[in-house]
């Protein structure tokens, strides 16, 4: 480790599935560094959590500093497992966990995530960013919509989770376009709007037909020369366009906020747009890190 | 290679992407002894193909033999490229291909496959077994389910492929069970019949919510220990459902023939049979060499 003079007040990380990422913070809840590692909750045995997140924050300690966690570190795999909170509940469920730590200085505290029990359904992480932005939208009523691999969409009201769907949307765009023939016809780079927009629309006209245009992708590659940026493209959009189709008791009627990866954000916001829902589109990082802050200043408080 | 003493007629071959499967044929029609390889169409380049086809039917040759082989041999990446013939269009199309070969007593012909310009759509090997079917079922018109990796319905009169529209459903299964968050919660065998038929239910009433419904299997198994055998059988039944549902135009108010795989054929026939679509589940092998046999036939005749 090189040496820094940065000393944090607290610590805040997301850490997730395939990645983490950590924030050196100021007590008043600035930002003083960043780092981030590959060492996601995959990839770590329960005593590889924390020579993980040393070797990322070490530097920043600076005498007994306090860690809050959110994301998969909480699961049943992770670094310790903290339970779920049940909805309807808090945005940010209490009852943070504590993790087994040997390094002296170090506390480190996570973020349980939010389970459902019919339909089946669990997040974690989510809540975090769920709980940043309605710190920084108070009294915000509506449907929040998270892509990524697995797309939530999450009912809030009164600051509460109502109620929330997963979709596997991002999953499955990932084994379909690499894993499948499929990965003959569609480019791992590239992109068409107009071909966006067709699978969409394709899609929500007519969901059910799914697995039948996946395969004329490959077709269309093999007899009409389609182009692999196109193939990319219309994939995307038909497997959006369906969920868009099933989330649809979750967006008819409601004002969207989208939280994500700011160019996937762009295409749920388009897509939304060609149904005439207004959605607003949400800064991740700036939430995540508000939602971590917030259970720290109730650790404190 | 070990010596035998059956010598063929002919012999008839069926290459797939994944395996190759061929018979030594009498005269008459009968078959006299059968092997089979892994070396399907994905394993070979182009010069790979005969010594893979001599290591499973050499023995059986005596003077100069012709092979007659349908599938994806005769793919653009096969052992030679045999054109599609384009629908409507008789079940085993004219223009059989010869394939390169140095051996002196072989003759490799090959059975073209059969694309639709629009939906666009291809099949090979498909259009053998229709054939076949045909051959022992006279004047017989309808539709043909084939049920496998890329599950075809096909519509059938007069002896032509009049359209025809594949389902990706066999290869979704694979992938999502083995390369998703979902390989923690579908085991690689059991089944359960009556989550079979709930999925299968639920995805035909609701085949939009096809990617939550997947994550559904996941929280399943994290909140209510939903069994490996059971999410695998519903998993199985969810994509069947929703195929049938896009697929409703080719089966509604017809007779359906089954061809493939016995225990998936029988998941077909036992899902239409709940929406009152009387299906005969047909042997795949025996159709297979009853169309390998006709064009046999047609290029000695």
């Amino acid at each position: 480790m090189t040496q820094t003079n940065i000393k944090a007040d607290w610590i805040a990380v997301d850490w997730g599935t395939s990645n983490m990422r950590a924030w050196a913070m100021s007590a008043s809840g600035s930002v003083l560094a960043e780092g981030s590692s590959d060492q996601g909750m995959g990839k770590l045995d329960r005593d590889g959590f924390e020579p993980a997140l040393l070797a990322v924050v070490g530097d920043w300690l600076d005498g007994p500093t306090t860690v809050v966690a959110c994301g998969m570190v909480g699961s049943r795999q992770g670094w310790i497992e903290a339970p779920y909170a049940k909805t309807p509940c808090a945005t940010l469920p209490d009852g943070l966990v504590q993790a087994p730590t040997k390094h002296p200085d170090l506390t480190v505290q996570v973020i349980p995530g939010i389970m459902q029990r019919d339909p089946a359904d669990v997040m974690r992480g989510e809540e975090t960013q769920i709980s940043g932005f309605l710190a920084r939208n108070k009294n915000w009523d509506g449907v929040i919509c998270l892509p990524g691999t697995h797309t939530k969409w999450v009912h809030v009201s009164a600051d509460e989770v109502v109620s929330f769907q997963t979709f596997m949307t991002g999953e499955l765009f990932h084994v379909i376009a690499t894993q499948t023939v499929l990965r003959h016809s569609v480019a791992a780079e590239g992109w068409d709007d107009a071909a966006f927009t067709n699978g969409m629309e394709t899609a929500m006209a007519r969901p059910e037909r799914l697995a039948a245009r996946l395969f004329s992708l490959r077709a269309e590659g093999l007899l009409h020369e389609l182009k692999g940026d196109t193939a990319r493209a219309q994939l995307s959009g038909l497997l959006i366009g369906a969920e868009l189709a099933g989330a649809k008791p979750y967006w008819l009627g409601q004002q969207i906020a989208v939280i994500g990866d700011s160019n996937l954000s762009k295409l749920y916001v388009a897509a939304l747009a060609t149904q005439h829902v207004p959605a607003t589109q949400v800064n991740a990082t700036a939430v995540t890190l508000a939602g971590l802050a917030k259970a720290y200043r109730r650790l404190k408080g």
